[in-house]
């Protein structure tokens, strides 16, 4: 019996955001491992054996999925969005080079709708011309980066969605995002905050830099900000594909 | 009776990479609209009027979607990938701008699987930590703003994807592009040209910057460039999570 693992991103939250390819893999699986809130999301049927664990062990949960395969076992890892945006197919990854014995695992990694691109489509067209994925959490990178890629960013007129935007650990931080965001980029350049996007819950909220303020995001939200053509046409935010 | 649009992503190419929700969206259309081979992904059913047009028509066929669905027809506008990436959601947003008369139209944005995540999947997960994504077409924008973006880009150190990184007209701006990349992140840097991703004919290259050359990218192909911690484990490319 040959095992393998599927890392699969079970997209933004709704039902009808996951992909066959994905229901596919889960139907073929003995084995699912992720974060809890994921996990929970896969409905139980004999047979399958569901593993969930806490937030800030990717490393365990992707050595865990790599000794299931090796003993047979159909190991589907489940992220929400897509998981290799920020997501569980890097951790994977980096088990496997630390843990060269399962160089020969057979992996494969299947797409999601990521948040920034339901966010996207629920407001409208934001990220229509060229943009960039920033994760904000500073748990895997110093500050300094982040700050100085939010400068970059900024110069080159990217239209920006940011990941894990504020934590409870770390609040100031989101404050200095958007500081370093007015200083870039002006007080009247759009910024949306989408909540829990394609759930019941979801909550879109577009503002300009001037009247944003921290608390507008948690962690169930990601954070789109225009580039300097981005424009309201009716209820919708967009960005026009061309620039000058 | 109450006409709509629905701009709708149908994925890269396969059909397990089309969401539930756009084909519901197909199932209750009365009109489809879009680029020739697109609208050829649609199958053909009573009652269904299907509305294939040539590339580059982009505003006469959101003008067109429109005009439909003032007159009641439920319009399904489809794009290959995800209709917010460099398709067609902010065309349609441009033509209601042009014609607010249109202002009051039901329109929706329904993601689908982009080309740079389903090519990211299919390399392991070369986007693993902070990205961009760049459309190489001067089709919309002077090649000035692409070459300083791409600078910019690289001094970021994010990962990059470009999408329309060769055109027939343009052979030698991808050539450029190399030629900056090579400039600005070193030879070494690995570089994926995926080429017809998740379709019978998908490809995927991986190389150096110092070995890559314009030929490895045509039309149908998304060009993925890591960041400075891009590496292979395996036979798989991928970006660490962290950064130091």
């Amino acid at each position: 019996m040959t095992g393998w693992i599927a890392i699969a991103g079970l997209g933004p939250g709704r039902e009808d955001l996951v992909t066959p390819e994905v229901n596919a893999a889960l139907a073929q699986a003995t084995d699912v491992i992720g974060y809890i809130p994921y996990v929970a999301r896969v409905a139980p049927r004999a047979g399958l054996n569901l593993h969930p664990t806490d937030n800030r062990v990717e490393i365990d949960r992707a050595l865990h999925a790599l000794q299931l395969a090796a003993s047979g076992a159909r190991v589907v890892v489940v992220s929400s969005g897509d998981p290799g945006v920020f997501a569980m197919a890097s951790a994977v990854f980096e088990a496997v080079e630390n843990n060269p014995e399962y160089i020969q695992t057979d992996i494969r990694v299947l797409p999601g709708i990521t948040a920034m691109l339901a966010a996207a489509a629920a407001a409208g067209a934001p990220l229509g011309h060229d943009f960039c994925a920033i994760n904000l959490s500073d748990n895997l990178k110093p500050w300094a980066i982040v700050e100085r890629r939010l400068r970059l960013a900024a110069q080159a007129d990217f239209a920006m969605a940011f990941y894990n935007p504020r934590s409870k650990s770390r609040p100031h931080q989101f404050t200095e995002c958007l500081n370093i965001l007015r200083e870039e980029c002006g007080s009247d350049r759009l910024i949306t905050f989408a909540r829990a996007v394609s759930t019941p819950e979801q909550a879109i909220n577009t503002v300009t830099l001037g009247d944003a303020t921290p608390e507008m995001a948690d962690m169930r939200t990601v954070v789109l900000v225009g580039n300097s053509a981005t424009k309201y046409v009716g209820r919708y935010v967009y960005t026009p594909r061309s620039a000058l």
